[in-house]
């Protein structure tokens, strides 16, 4: 930018500024760009499209209401559809953390629309006299009522990504908890062995959760359906036409594909944010379950020789540059560093949610980066984590298997016929000796070799149910 | 404890100890109560009311299963309805922050409930040849079930606790927000002057919030129905006879008066803890929504004489040791360090939940202190919130009527008129010369006092709409 | 307190209680007790003591400017003392989590000690013009510098406790790592088979963990001995003479022995808490660590069968209700919770310091109440987890030699010989084949045993150092 | 890399890959590549030098102990010499967010360096058997020592250019409080009305915390000097020559201009990483107290007409796409938000950290991504609210006057002449009737003009002191 030959100039009301001549946005981007230069990021993609259609909508219902050209209004829903369609996006320079309230996005907007749609109309760039980034672009809207709708529309199209990603997700692991159904091993609680269990259960039980974070996400994620367009500056509507109100909604609503409503009560849905932070609450609860899933996964993969090596991960990548035909869980580790990103993202929402103030929440800037960033992060690290992790994990069957006979936790399935006491002796017996539960039974004479096969029947062991004869 | 003279020896696999004969707990209560001398608090009484409901509602399923004989099973059902009546709460002595996933709160119940129920047989305490801790009061059961059952029943119990505080405040507010319908005030965005909003609007505002706070708790909490009772160890039901799965929820349905269920999945019941993190997110967003509120009602009672003076908090306590006279808003600073807890609390629920490992979360204890202390700081809060300073604010009627007259934000009316541009020229002269926006229209002969009167009138800004003609 | 008969009338400038006859505290402890039913927990004991040691020094120093008369004051002076040796602390009934910045806690101590001051005067509790809480007591004093102070006081004494239980816990790592030293076991990368180190040095690692945690615990709490006496309202030190704020100084430090000193600068020592979360994050390094020990202490001791079972912890409680003979790991399970804590603690915290606006941090009470209860939760959680898990480790020597004979990551010592992708040939086979790495060397003819023996020397593998002949 | 006509295969033990013909990375960055494309940004410039620095001084270490010919060597170093001076980051495709430990950095350090260097010999790119990444570039070391040692350098690099940046801020503060120094404005304890304090005293308390902020992050960042090269994989050493290590550790000092050394415990130092937390840590108390500042600030500012209007900030933007006229403190609230981050970043820091186990922390990836995010962010913040923000401040000094005229809470400076309760009944009676207190205590004759001139003084209420005589 700064060997630019060829400017133009541009004024606001707080004075004028030179603007590269090719530049689509105007005054008031290049202010916002110079006071914040804190980044180096791009706002998100999303956030791109989701304003331009929010400005194409407000122009059809300020054409509809008559308060706009359609001379005019087709030259705007021309250019917002262009950006819509990918172009222009080099000319979105405002950082993604920025003071202000979401104003440098929206004026970032309306001064790139504009100045495409002056071009459409045969007009230089920056004749705002005869079309103008406030009073056109921005017709019947302040940005407290279109960064807001444009927050929640970029959410909208990046959570369904994400939710497909997590019902693939769930699919891998359901297949894998179907294909490990007969696999059984010893369980373990405190780290310690425990009674048996089969593979698939566990594997099952992470589905469940996986399963149960696809409902909280979509059940939060169809709120932001309510949508505060027409709010205009603190959301009393100030200089809103209600036919307007009920326009713009319905237009977003064909334009976006979404089915948007106008929130019932348009200041609180002006000053309030606390809808995304349940959203961030519930990516936050998803990534605190897949870490606890990665840790698992990585303590069963433990070994190859000194570990518990109960399943084996597919190589993805030498593992050191030390260490000769070392392989790493590193699929696995890449969802633990996802969670804890997530999670300090979710702090980092928190905070900017809990400061808003009167009418208005200015962070939203650094809430809306961080919840794009962390939809972003997931949805990635799910879909390799999926498909080059889990779905080609292996167990170590036979292993798996000799280490549940000669666990000490059996001895529990003995409770109902000997007593905890009892049995509590025999393990202690068993561990001091190392011997096997059903040695020190046998050789103690207190249960019969026909008894123990059906009490220590391992398989049995991983259902309810306690033997009425033996 | 150290100078008792009477003591009764007890054993277990570790070892003996010896127990004060009046004792009602035992040896594993015992160890517990030296290994964990950790906060010096109790453990909370929801929670040893909720322990000895599924004790008994266990024991009364094992004998309709015939494996508890009615004589021992009516001993175990008595001394539990007498915890639940509230007796013998004193031989809870376990700390809230405890090793070993609840296992130490789990045998202090089945402690304290053997020795009731052996002294209601006419036995002696530590008799447990004949009735014992582990075989009969435990049986069928394990940690791992009993705990996470508790949990359940012990939120379920404060959670409706809270909500009815919770609804009392929305009504308190929604009060407030008729009453202060009509209140004309200056809005404001960044805390800078903004367009008139009616003081009624931001009341109805806060109301909205909490309306919200109450859905999603309630949402959250319904979830907890669903208990793992016969789950035992990990989930997989070893031990636990199919009849009396079913029969143990039913009981403890009809003992708890909540509609329980079976989850569909025991594993996962038993091992993973999302639905504690998704209640603890949900009242962290409530308190973030909440200390937006005690800050903007801080920030509008700021004064009296330099501050907004917008509205007045019923003086409740000298506020300064030093400063005569002096009156703070200490009932709303007391909602900001409420909300400061819950979210550490969640922080550290957060990090509690996804230490699980495998098929048990051993964090269990910390995680039920922090979300009941969470609970019960909130609903006590929220009391003395309502009653001792919302229910009895005032509004300074005629400083927010003059505050509007003199305001700036009022020059947005005028935008449809004269355009974007013109407005922001006369705001500057406004703000420049000390005038009011009316005046330098007036001067300026900009508009007549009659197209002024229309549009700069403060109530109907208050809602959309612009006129059509002026 | 609903039943007391007998009362007396006290008044302040917002109107009139009955306060119970035999009460030492009055009117504005009742009312910041009616107001705030938050935790039901009593304010912790140093904090009585040290609020008591500030009120003392004030008394003295206000004797010796002439401004308070020796007979009041030595009554003053010996209330106050009354209190540090341990009485009347029952009097103290304000909740830890209060509004009001800690004037209710600085009027409970003003009013206990100007009742009992009263008494020992021969006057009747309430008789305030002779004796006045705001006047006598809390001359020259405002909450906003003797709060401040007394939580300096309290935390440096607290710290200094906890500080003793982290060198005693250094010292038996230490004698851990000494005994561990000769130990040789695989080392783990990944929690995947690296290569050899000897159990000492991973013991000897905790130990300089635990010594930096020290440094930085100590280098941040003597930042607390400068305090803000003198300050009064807001740090201008309106109303206190000069010679009295240097006295005040110096008898707090001779009644508390602690060297403080007056801070530099008084407004900042009034407004700015940024030392308690200095001391906070502290804190939470220091559990961050503990938590990775204790995890790695829970992880080396996964067994007994079929877990890495390298270590044995002394079993502290039977650790199952209804597992046999189960023993868990409980004492390194609390101290995670501890960490647990101590994290969410110190979020909360940071909130707190984040919200203080102008003068003063009107969230101090939340603040000191949160973190004296980490140093709490530490100290006694170190305490259990030195002298009770610890201290009594037993490594399972041959088994931890075994492990390394058979391990993979051995290989890594022949890559300055034969490469690393030679090496990772070599790994490869011995994997697929369950051969060791010596095995395959010597079958494939690749090294002689004589210089297998020379670069396979695992004791070696534990120094730094590669072979210049073999 | 999609539509690469011409490429090059490469191997490794896990298989074979085809790399691009002009790509200077290999197999196992490509490998990474595919593996983890989780964020889409590139790691930090500064990683990309200081990985740079690391094994150029290995490589003259490794010359110098004749392990690696002169004629690699030079090859090595002239590469990484190219890198350093910036040259061929654009090789450097690893995302920020990868599972490995760092591996996969340091791999693409080793194939960009080794092509580079095979280049320079006049090879072609890929002949490792003539030049091999891990056996010649990675030479006596392992991701394990070169990733933290790296990380040390990069973090060094930026924290001095963040502590410039603060020291100008510190200035920029400093000036202000002189230039205030003699503005006498109404104090605020609870953001109510207190006693007079100086707008300059309030300005050099931000600039003490700045001081402290400057020395905490100084103290801690030193600490960094310590690196663990020579640790190889597990902190033992196995396959550093002693020689290489001190060796390597001089030359880096030399190469990067700090004074390195090696640290006490390499095990320790490659195991643990709580000089990170710490260092986050002290970055988040500095975001905490920079949060405090800006909300001051934004509060100060708040007006033009209906908020406290002390001070006005230099306009930067203009603050609303509706509301004319109207300027935003989007300087402040962009340190809000940073604030915000860097509190979330912690977060982050904080659990990767703690997710270290046994000998290696594989979470650091995404430990030093938040790190350097965090300080990026600081220095750009700092940056620009300090020129374009605070040092253009403007006092209202007029206004700040007449508030302290008419405040009330000068009432206090009475105590010492008429008591508390006097004092109150005063400030009571001026509160409701509208008066002042000066016209109070004339009306009733409490005090003279004369007296009151000197005890009403506003500027001496900014000092400590009690008037002996009046």
């Amino acid at each position: 930018m700064l060997h630019m030959k060829t400017v133009r100039v541009e004024k606001d009301f707080l004075g004028i500024k030179e603007i590269p001549e090719d530049a689509y946005y105007g005054i008031q981007t290049l202010r916002a760009y110079e006071n914040f230069p804190i980044t180096s990021y791009r706002i998100h993609e999303s956030l791109i499209t989701s304003v331009s259609m929010v400005k194409k909508a407000a122009a059809e219902a300020n054409i509809s209401t008559g308060r706009l050209s359609s001379h005019l209004g087709n030259a705007i829903i021309n250019a917002a559809t262009d950006i819509i369609y990918g172009q222009y996006h080099d000319q979105f320079i405002v950082d993604p953390i920025q003071g202000g309230a979401g104003t440098s996005i929206n004026m970032n907007a309306n001064e790139v629309i504009c100045n495409r749609a002056l071009e459409i109309l045969g007009k230089d760039k920056g004749e705002y006299s005869y079309l103008s980034p406030n009073n056109h672009v921005n017709m019947s809207q302040s940005t407290n009522d279109v960064f807001p709708t444009t927050i929640h529309l970029a959410v909208i199209e990046q959570i369904e990504l994400l939710l497909v990603s997590m019902q693939h997700m769930e699919k891998i692991f359901h297949k894998k908890a179907k294909e490990f159904d007969h696999v059984i091993k010893v369980g373990r609680t405190h780290i310690q062995d425990a009674v048996p269990i089969r593979l698939g259960q566990e594997f099952q039980s992470y589905c469940r959760m996986i399963h149960r974070d696809i409902e909280r996400i979509t059940h939060s994620y169809k709120k932001l359906y309510e949508i505060n367009m027409g709010a205009t500056a603190v959301g009393t509507g100030l200089n809103a036409d209600p036919a307007y109100v009920s326009k713009v909604v319905e237009n977003l609503s064909r334009i976006s594909g979404y089915p948007l409503t106008s929130a019932e009560n348009l200041v609180d849905a002006t000053s309030n944010t606390d809808i995304y932070t349940e959203i961030s609450g519930n990516l936050k609860i998803c990534m605190l379950n897949m870490s606890k899933i990665a840790n698992d996964i990585r303590l069963m993969a433990s070994g190859p020789r000194t570990g518990l090596n109960e399943i084996n991960l597919p190589p993805r990548q030498p593992g050191s540059s030390i260490m000769p035909g070392k392989v790493n869980p590193v699929m696995a580790e890449v969802i633990n560093q996802i969670a804890f990103q997530v999670v300090g993202n979710d702090h980092t929402i928190g905070l900017a949610s809990e400061a808003g103030q009167l009418q208005l929440n200015v962070m939203e800037p650094v809430l809306v980066f961080n919840l794009l960033e962390s939809i972003k992060v997931m949805k990635n690290g799910f879909g390799v984590f999926s498909d080059y992790c889990i779905d080609s994990i292996k167990a170590n069957e036979s292993l798996l298997k000799d280490n549940v006979e000669k666990s000490i936790g059996v001895v529990t399935a003995l409770n109902p016929y000997i007593g905890y006491e009892k049995a509590s002796e025999i393990a202690k017996k068993a561990l001091h000796s190392g011997q096997t539960i059903r040695s020190v039974c046998l050789n103690e004479g207190i249960l019969t070799e026909m008894e123990l096969n059906k009490i220590l029947d391992t398989h049995r062991m991983t259902s309810p149910g306690v033997l009425s004869t033996y």
